[in-house]
């Protein structure tokens, strides 16, 4: 049986240490390939390069495995490599990230490193995205690396209806996993407002992460908060089926 | 008892035809006030600026309404205008829009003019993106503005469960209202290689959708395709609950 196919992507860039640690783990599993943006690209969400050209380049950064970096984003990474790079080649698993911060709840739509793994999962891939609770550069990634393995190994040996996982995990600590849904938060936006050095106004985005499903133990924040690796089976289709009956009478 | 106030944004840039259409319609029902980017914006998804910093500048564009043009992405300007604009303000009804082009099926996703709309409802505000199918720069929004003169008042004066419309409307010949899922459907890539100016290689992105939902009437691009105006309820909550117990036995 030939070893499985793995595509490796972020939204950090070709440099980060997430990266990094994710090539490590999943080079045990199968051939890795690497597409990842030439900048970072966190906040792009699910945005897409069509008013300008994509440079792709083939770079040495891992020893031994295939890497390309991409002047696009996340999205386009994983596009060029289902339709350029590994064109007509079954993929067997993607996975994004490590993401140096976390995308639970509704950091998922802001996400480059999720919309990458959304992508994929659209083209019929198992796809999972990791990202950890630690913002910082100098990140240890360690203590996640065994669950990292025994995620993919699922996903790639399970036959699950879902084809894309959130996995967001703690710095460290870590109790276990657990299987939760997205909980319901938002961001609570402050613009830093300033003068720049040619004396125009600028503003500048800050904010704060707002639970507003505080006290509900099923959500991912929850999960979290309690030490666990939250674990979100996810999907693209964001009809609200509830309300769809209620808005009927605006047909007539 | 007072005016409604409304917030009109765009993807495709304060001087696109779609938003003075839109424009046009709203002006009829409140105060409206404009935070367009200050360019096209198509494909940016859910994006946000949160390296540099975002420009703001008041313009005089539509007689008598407020208009503000922005530097950064749709969910941008979005933020800006409920954060620095309209601080303190109720927004009683967000539209986003006319879009030149369809934001059915998983367009939605990729759409800078339903994550505007998207970011608007996270916000609690009531929202509506609407989409023609008409991808021209000269689109004829007449025959749709009497819909979405009806769309903007249903929401304004209805209590819906769901705070987000997806709206999209063929070109003419407009049969009625059809409430719908979201279809499942993809774009199919293809890049088109070519060689710049100084020699260097380049992608760029093209592809056609294809519809994986054919022949179910329940969806989106089918009430489109037998003449309907399609409104998809829509949801920020991502999670494929379906797959939730399923994927419990990962907590072993």
């Amino acid at each position: 049986m030939s070893k499985p196919l793995i595509l490796v992507t972020n939204d950090d860039g070709m440099f980060a240490p997430g990266l990094q640690a994710l090539v490590e783990v999943v080079r045990e599993l199968g051939e890795v390939v690497v597409v990842a943006p030439d900048s970072p690209q966190s906040g792009k969400g699910h945005a897409i390069t069509i008013t300008e050209p994509i440079r792709l380049n083939k770079v040495s950064v891992f020893e031994g495995i295939e890497a390309y970096e991409c002047s696009g984003t996340p999205v386009d990474c994983v596009k060029l490599a289902r339709h350029v790079v590994l064109k007509d080649r079954k993929i067997d698993l993607c996975v994004s990230g490590i993401n140096h911060g976390s995308n639970a709840a509704i950091n998922i739509i802001y996400s480059g490193t999720m919309s990458a793994a959304m992508e994929a999962s659209l083209e019929g891939i198992k796809s999972i995205g990791f990202s950890s609770l630690d913002y910082s550069f100098k990140a240890n990634f360690e203590p996640q690396k065994p669950y990292v393995l025994q995620i993919c190994k699922y996903m790639l040996h399970s036959e699950v209806s879902s084809n894309l996982l959130n996995v967001n995990m703690p710095i460290d600590a870590i109790k276990g996993l657990k299987v939760c849904r997205q909980a319901e938060a938002r961001w609570v936006e402050e613009f830093q407002e300033g003068i720049d050095p040619r004396g125009q106004k600028y503003y500048w985005l800050t904010g704060r992460f707002e639970n507003q499903d505080d006290g509900n133990p099923d959500t991912d924040v929850s999960a979290l908060d309690a030490g666990y690796i939250s674990i979100v089976p996810s999907k693209h289709d964001l009809t609200d089926y509830e309300a769809l009956t209620e808005l009927r009478n605006i047909e007539q």
